[in-house]
């Protein structure tokens, strides 16, 4: 988990029986970048003003600024509004939604920093952000809502078991997000569902884990995808990279048939057909 | 919205034909307490250490304790156990998923308190966290994993649309769960999906708007379910109060059934068949 501090308590497991191809993996930063763009709704924390200083969540809507910066619409009439306007400081939580692994093996980031009214181009955002939430056209036109950036001066991103880090604000802002980024969970669920025999072969051919018997994917990004393994020595995971780095959702599944082909090949396996 | 001020907005709308059936509606703590229970997962909110004072989200399962107090497993390596330890305020945000309506129109509840560790008694609220949560047997007998009580001070609820209020802390722990609380959504989808005639005769019965031509539920409770309608001088809410209350879960297909029937001997329609 990561957030309950399970770091610690991975990768003492099993051992690969070959040595695993190596991945290149998103930083901190782009991945952290990546959960915000996925998301589009997030757990705002504020600091109340009576009784003062407790942290107060509540759910907003957001888009995101061309540096990755949180955009919300929201009501002077508000609590956490009202809390913003006697102090800025406040942080927003988004949260992926769990994938086909472990319930807590998914993305989560913490923007911390602070909020500012954008006092001028309310028409500016308003269209943006009805574009990302077309049902807000309830209220984002009442006089009481506004616009608020919040100005990130420090990022906790947790990528899941194993895998967090602090990222400093720079480099999240200077990051992009992963251009799979949306079209991850869909194409995991049909990897899984219609290609299981595709994803054993290749964790059997790139994770070093030889002998295993059954392989989840569980996360993909450009430069490749990450699997729940079963091997008959215990659970473990792995990962694979893509023949080459994947910059469309358009070429990722030329990529998943590109990548079995040539496991199966490696495996000595009869060459498979394309799905 | 709510947690965007919407309430100030709603309700001025299209009037009712005829004078809605009354209908009970669970108090703010009954609703709040139901959230809280339906919900398993929530965005825990503490403060920073360094920089102090900042308000920090992250994600935490939880179990209840029998008076409405949240329960959480959390690691010593943990920012947000740090955090607590530091300075035990915090609150917690449990968001019900969107239902069949408005995305924002989803019950929610913040529960501001004070954190205190449960020093003895691991192994009894260890048995109750795996029962709910079987997938955190990856975590729960490390050693740096503890149980925290969040003790409970104050209690933002907001309901949906229109409905929201504080409830202070005494009403919540006194207040129960709606008996149907972790069926609605099941029941949700099952009644619009294969029932809609019957939605929109109990809608044209019993909520006053009896010119609706669409009728979807979107939330339901011990005492009757809430309306989202489309007539033809515009869209609008109703409710209508099941013909008695509904305590058990297993006594809400037929309670349905009742009130449809009901419903269409109220307006001369002929006798409806039994679903």
């Amino acid at each position: 988990v990561t957030d309950t501090g399970l770091d610690a308590h991975t990768g003492g497991g099993i051992r690969p029986l070959t040595k695993p191809t190596p991945s290149r993996r998103p930083s901190g930063a782009e991945a952290a970048r990546t959960v915000v763009e996925v998301c589009d709704t997030g757990a705002l924390a504020t600091l109340t003003t009576d009784p003062a200083g407790y942290p107060f969540g509540s759910v907003v809507p957001y888009i995101v600024d061309g540096d990755g910066s949180p955009i919300v619409c929201i009501s002077t009439m508000a609590t956490h509004t009202r809390n913003l306007a006697d102090d800025p400081r406040c942080s927003l939580l988004a949260v992926e939604a769990p994938g086909p692994g472990h319930p807590m093996d998914n993305g989560r980031v913490t923007l911390l920093g602070t909020a500012h009214l954008i006092a001028d181009d309310h028409g500016a955002w308003r269209e943006r952000y009805l574009e990302r939430h077309p049902t807000a056209d309830v209220y984002v036109d009442y006089g009481d809502f506004s616009f608020w950036s919040l100005d990130v001066t420090s990022v906790r991103w947790v990528g899941g078991f194993g895998r967090m880090s602090w990222v400093d604000a720079e480099s999240y802002r200077a990051a992009s997000p992963d251009p799979l980024g949306t079209a991850a969970a869909g194409a995991l669920r049909h990897l899984n569902d219609d290609h299981a025999d595709a994803m054993l072969a290749v964790a059997r051919a790139y994770t070093g884990y030889t002998d295993a018997t059954s392989a989840l994917a569980v996360r993909l990004d450009r430069f490749g995808l990450d699997l729940d393994l079963v091997t008959p020595r215990g659970e473990t995971t792995g990962r694979a990279p893509w023949l080459e780095q994947v910059d469309a959702a358009d070429d990722l599944r030329m990529a998943a048939v590109a990548l079995t082909r040539a496991a199966r090949k490696e495996l000595g396996e009869e060459s498979a057909s394309a799905h």
